[in-house]
């Protein structure tokens, strides 16, 4: 363990309750019949706590997308050329991918890391470099990378959040790009889970039954070689895990010790909360679980962590999509307990008996 | 039948099946993986059936909230004062409601009507007044109101959407108040989709088991005493409808004939949809359900039109509340289809094998 993270870790501290207990007062003051705006609602209360306000403000608001690339791309585990990662990212930085257009739907910035794309990027203002390595090693010979590249992969999403928050953070989505990353993460969810392997492997981008057969073989032997232990979250990561998926889970690390709210996005995000989340168990109450992807392993996950998705689109592109969708969901419910006239100050009429 | 009624129906024709194969064309050559998007997707292609457009455009958005009282609210079948009906248009003016809140901020403008509220309204410039009579009749004693009433609600709400449209209206959400509307609302949904009274009454704003019980046993009063004949969805609307229910059946048959989606509320506005919906059956295809409300009629009468819902958020409110959030799903639907890059122009390698 590094300093860094077990300081982040110690920093991350139980929701302000006397918020969230004004904030729910407030609620149940609003023009509506209390509860009508569900889950809406308990958003708002959850933001208070998170950010220790009792009216909670979501005004400046990032989506993290962090990019790796994965050895195990070499077991043929799914259908698109590796290139595509590096691809993907320059797409991201011209603003023609899925997440830009929802990013801007909801007036949040895309931060794009490189936390470890094989390909060497071109250099690109908008670009963030924290590349810890061309790629990750094969897991299903070998550990993804050392422990050392784990620390610093997580490190680098500590410092990347940390940097946005002075500059005025008020929300962060994460999101995630890599050809080949379901499978470490179904790898990561089978063993911090406990579930078989054949539940949490999904089809990815469009895999036969052949081909899923296939990738559920290559994650048993992945956890055979390495035998990842769930009680070191930092082992599962670097025996099985990716450089984004480090990179998330120190995002999502840094952002809570800073009384950040973090929308996680789909099933790669989803691996990264389950390691940070290991690492800091009461990380789990400043997570807002965005959507619930189509991939099959991801509800178990945030089953697993008690969260409760918002939206149930049959999406699964990663990217940060969901979590754009839910940091609209997020601000809505913050702006309805700000906004929201109460009953004295409409002069409506409550309920009677 | 009117003739506005009767022109407007025959009016609304199947989608656009040429603008929906082009919309899909482009999605699948858009940089994600085909079907990645999910609804979102689906949803995109819809809107170009509706519009006629392979590239649908959303930009002008309004939510029409109609307001109402029931004559119902004589037998006590809910909590709340029939005053709060007349407050709550004065809250929607004064932009204080959670509807006003989430449509700004998805920049949808709110077109408050008093359809029929039982209050004298004082006049406002913000205020549509197509007041049909000053709320209808008990329908646990006798028809909610005549039949020339329940032509005059449908066709203010026609002549109100036409209106927007001339002003150049790119999608409508559907909202409603009305103090005791659950109880017609259940009412129609028990005679058209023929459930159970006690399987599409729900607790409104907040019942006990006993009030439930004797709301159930009004609403059977109410289609005792009345007769409503499903195959006459217009004698239906008069017999245990409301005016504003009236109104927004109309909102949607006016929209569906100029081709502008209809994105319906909770089940109020299903409701008035299954109205809508038998007058014109190809209707349906113009419509988006926004969300699954807590009201437990809601879910079935969107199966009986084969409406899947987008969000489900525990809400209950109406207004149109979640009629604004399916605008921001449609929306941003319709800007990934016209924003995304394609693989050709991002440089992206498509899908191996």
């Amino acid at each position: 363990m590094s300093e860094l993270i077990i300081n982040t870790v110690a920093t991350i501290k139980p929701l302000g309750k006397e918020a969230m207990a004004q904030a729910q007062g407030r609620q149940d003051m609003l023009t509506k019949p209390q509860g009508s705006l569900g889950r809406l609602e308990q958003l708002s209360v959850q933001l208070a706590g998170v950010q220790c306000k009792p009216v909670p403000q979501i005004k400046d608001k990032a989506i993290i997308t962090m990019a790796g690339d994965h050895g195990v791309v070499a077991e043929k585990v799914g259908n698109w050329p590796q290139e595509v990662t590096a691809q993907m990212v320059y797409n991201f930085l011209n603003g023609g991918a899925g997440i830009n257009v929802i990013a801007r739907q909801v007036d949040a910035r895309v931060i794009v890391v490189d936390m470890g794309v094989a390909t060497e990027l071109e250099s690109n203002s908008q670009l963030l470099s924290r590349k810890v390595a061309s790629g990750t090693q094969n897991i299903a010979v070998g550990p993804a990378m050392t422990e050392d590249q784990a620390l610093k992969a997580v490190e680098a999403g500590i410092e990347i959040v940390t940097e946005e928050v002075t500059k005025g953070l008020d929300i962060v989505g994460t999101g995630d790009m890599g050809i080949g990353n379901t499978t470490p993460s179904a790898a990561i969810c089978a063993v911090m889970t406990g579930r078989s392997v054949i539940e949490v492997t999904g089809r990815g981008t469009g895999l036969t039954d052949e081909q899923l057969a296939h990738k559920v073989e290559v994650i048993k032997r992945a956890l055979q070689v390495n035998s990842p232990d769930p009680k070191k979250p930092l082992d599962v990561l670097a025996k099985v895990g990716g450089f984004e998926i480090g990179g998330l889970a120190g995002v999502m690390l840094g952002a809570a010790a800073h009384h950040i709210p973090v929308v996680i996005d789909g099933f790669i995000s989803g691996a990264a909360a389950l390691i940070a989340t290991a690492l800091a168990p009461v990380l789990k109450d400043y997570l807002i679980a965005a959507h619930v992807s189509v991939e099959q392993g991801h509800k178990f996950l945030l089953k697993h962590m008690g969260l409760k998705p918002l939206l149930n689109l049959d999406m699964r592109l990663g990217e940060g999509t969901g979590a754009a969708l839910g940091i609209f969901l997020a601000e809505t419910s913050a702006k309805i307990l700000a906004e929201m006239a109460t009953f004295t100050e409409a002069g409506v009429s409550e309920k009677e008996g």
